[in-house]
């Protein structure tokens, strides 16, 4: 059986792998029709954004993907799992400035608080039943339990979660986020689990807790 | 049994109430967390988006709905119906700049070529399939047949269509929008199913065709 | 004599040159003085706009162009021509947001139904007299016939024409547009001259026309 | 005769309005079709931007505008002419991010050295000759003589001129600026003709004059 | 002697009014010179921004403030203070799209964990030193001691902090912020001292910790 | 002891560099967490903006700058100084929209008319006591004389200045623009100082002076 920590490894593996190609608005205008993502010069050379192909080799496969199509892995630490577009499986996605991303909640999972600092999300509920909220800049909470058909949207650059009550089944949300690369930050491993540690007295300070309790919080997020 | 004439009329109503409260892009940044639509103001006063309530009021029903959540009625001409989360039916997207699209398409049905003059539109197929593709300014053609979970992104303000080729079965989509209004833009309506109607020389040297070709693709359009 | 289809195919090269470097607003700001566009750069590499020269090799002559002080060819199908500044003939406006254009309409000559998927476009008739117009996404024309001095806007990604009825002499308007690259879309071009073509069960339901009809259009435009 | 200050008079009533719905680029984009400015709400209430009318009450007129049709006039201290598409003239340019302007300038005219603080600006000459010219941040001077049908483009918020050298005739150009309000700052008055005075020591030493020179060219300019 | 949630309860005070005209870029450009906030149109009417003055009414106090003179008081749980200008106490900044902030750390005080949904921030350390840092969306951290004169940018959205780690002298920075109203989310509160409370299962979850952990950070916090 | 004319020469150094890399907001939106400036890339190859390093590689060196640390040399024509975060010397805040300025103003120094053609500035006055004020482009100006602690903003693209009347005291301030690079444009050196130098007709009709005025400036400005 997997533990916490092997876990944790691979969920920060997928979640450092989505922030290097993630979700995000107010993205700049294109200036072309399309400007499908050249996988070779995005390795090589770095841009505010991503080079593109001769647009005269664009073909229809850069418009398509089927990486939203299967469920993603949810046995990790939290039980969920996020696949977005982006610019590697659906490279005529670069320089239009949105993202849809598929979510797979397992049972009694959760796509733990966390905020996209470059977009707005809107999400809908498709299979089962999720509670899902935000958090605005004076602490104010909006919460709602969603079933299939429903909607809700998250503003820009604000911490929120999703949370599958149900013990048995999973559910399945898909969101449309305005930003080719909103990115996501999750609040407890932003402040718990970054490489290298935020120093001790920060996060005593921030959260009000002793030594004690930071190191049992890091040790359950798999640090 | 309806005619095409009323069917088309009808949809024209939920057309241009679409394009009042529709989908697209690029919008200004929002410059508060949220500006819930507030629905008195918008029908005295006309802004560069729709005014808000005061901030103390919104609650957490401004930020979700349920108006995604059933099948549109796809008995018109084409076959189709869009239900898009707007400023009335989730006043909290506003000034948040994105769209969430359900796409429904009867049996031989379709979305007929259009455009959104503000938007970028990425899909995800959920039931069925639909042959969907978009024409680049250079009249180049880019399509492909989607089946359930694969995605298309359709660039800002271009031509597109979906086709739902099954002589039995709907389809439906889900799409998302960079805009809180993309607008919609039908070509043949555009064209031909205007009021007032487009000068007819226009017409004529524009599609190259002949006077009684027009009055008969208007009177097939339900003019 | 020129037949229908050697004009076509001339005016393709036209229009797909012209929505190589074409017409657009909303672009994103300049992040420095001026970005002379590079004109190797742009045929090696590719980027979300165009590359720029070193700016210490900026000369007069990359912010000056004579592109617009000839009638553009008006000979034929439509019977106009639209010359733009664009990265090539005024490399100095890359990342400026911005084009001016010269439009040529020959006697009884026609720029058919178009829309910039990137700009709004403000005109100004110069020489001769001609009816302008567009359509709102609620399908609502708006039209009027300008004379020299008179100007007329459309706004972003609506379809629009200009047509001049006068059987003898031609008119010559010059546009501003929000973009270095606007993008024109003619809808009879990008619905039935596509290259591949659009499926034919895509025309037929989105016009409400037999094949018939699609073929004699096909052919009347030059396919 | 008019003296010099009495010119003034008027030009700076005239700069003042132009001003006040001048020219302009980098506008937030729009959010709506067309949102056309509301005579009667821009006095009462003021806005980033102008509030529109009801989009239903829309007509061709909001659309159109002869203000450019005449020439200006030039019989004014510099010589010269400016006449914008506005959101007085063309209502329903509002939110649309651009202008069009008519320049005339007679013999010997020039418009003087200004910038426009939103705005990038497109020229093409139309009727005689004009020297034009703008300076960048590092103090390098572009210039060239543009005769009929020769264009030129100044970069956003650059110090720029036109000038007609000749003795005789008078010149006219077309601009399109990529802002519907770009607002334009002249050099000389803003520095010499403010309302009230900046500090003379400011002006001592930001140019290296006398107190005296200022007086002079303080009078020159009308103060 | 304040109790910890009488302080916290100022806090809260202090930071809901932060977020309500509070600090972030990206904001729409301007549509004229300035648009002075208009405290009354503030409070009865709501926008995507503030309406503004009748600019015939502007004067030199609109564009001044000394709300950044003097120290905040940083008796509170964290021990620091942020005063921004905002378009209440510099109505002439509205529009503009920007910030200045000071920033007080008492000694041992921390401006904890927090992000800023809708702004980048450079800041400047004037008076002692601090630990500077933020977290990227991979979890990696960035940290830094500054001194006086020292610089450090903080990326749009990203989770950052400020700690005096001196305990006998306090701190102070000016930062600059590209938006009129930037916002600010704290971590440990957004979590765990909303109103109403983040549900209790979504924050076990989200941070791996028990109900009585949640309890005791709640009190913690003054909650 | 430095003559005029050398200390223009100096200064016209150190404001072309600063041209080169200066201050200004309205800049595209981030499309990543950063995009840190490639120091080898910027020399090489040209962009709209700077192209940036692989982000694995990116350091705490990147986000940081102690540039801002020491006075300026305020020892030339005018007496200021004014030392910029940019993309040299603090890499990291590449594409981040945003600048911190250092401003240095020797006894009866000055930072003599100019306007940032990119950016809106908020300033601060630390040290001493400067007069500081704007002209809009109905030239009317709004000045005040700031003491410690001060603010004062400078819409974008308009004329301003600072300026130290105290005759034995240095003054400080620090300003945040809302651009990477808002460049620079000191109004009586791009008339006067121009290489090359703007036609004399030009400045002669601009300011209404005689070249014998011209040449007298020139002189006084080190040309």
């Amino acid at each position: 059986m997997a533990t916490p920590s092997s876990l944790l490894l691979s969920l920060l593996i997928i979640l450092s792998l989505a922030s290097e190609f993630d979700i995000a608005r107010s993205d700049p205008d294109p200036l072309q029709d399309y400007c499908v993502a050249d996988p070779k010069a995005s390795t090589s050379s770095f841009f505010n954004g991503i080079p593109c192909i001769n647009p005269n080799l664009a073909n229809t496969q850069h418009f398509t993907t089927s990486a939203l199509s299967l469920p993603g892995n949810t046995k990790n630490l939290f039980g969920f799992s996020v696949t977005l577009t982006n610019t590697q499986n659906l490279p005529g996605i670069n320089t239009l400035g949105l993202t849809l991303a598929r979510i797979d909640i397992g049972a009694r999972g959760i796509v733990p608080l966390h905020s996209h600092p470059r977009a707005s999300e809107v999400t809908i509920c498709l299979i089962g039943r999720m509670v899902v909220g935000f958090v605005d800049t004076s602490n104010r909470v909006f919460t709602k339990k969603l079933g299939p058909g429903e909607s809700f949207v998250f503003p820009k650059g604000l911490v929120h979660f999703m949370y599958n009550e149900d013990g048995k089944n999973s559910a399945v949300a898909v969101s449309g986020l305005n930003s080719q690369n909103p990115g996501a930050q999750l609040v407890a491993l932003a402040a718990f689990g970054s490489k290298p540690e935020i120093p001790e007295e920060v996060l005593k300070k921030s959260f009000e807790i002793s030594e004690c309790e930071i190191a049992h919080i890091r040790k359950s997020l798999g640090g």
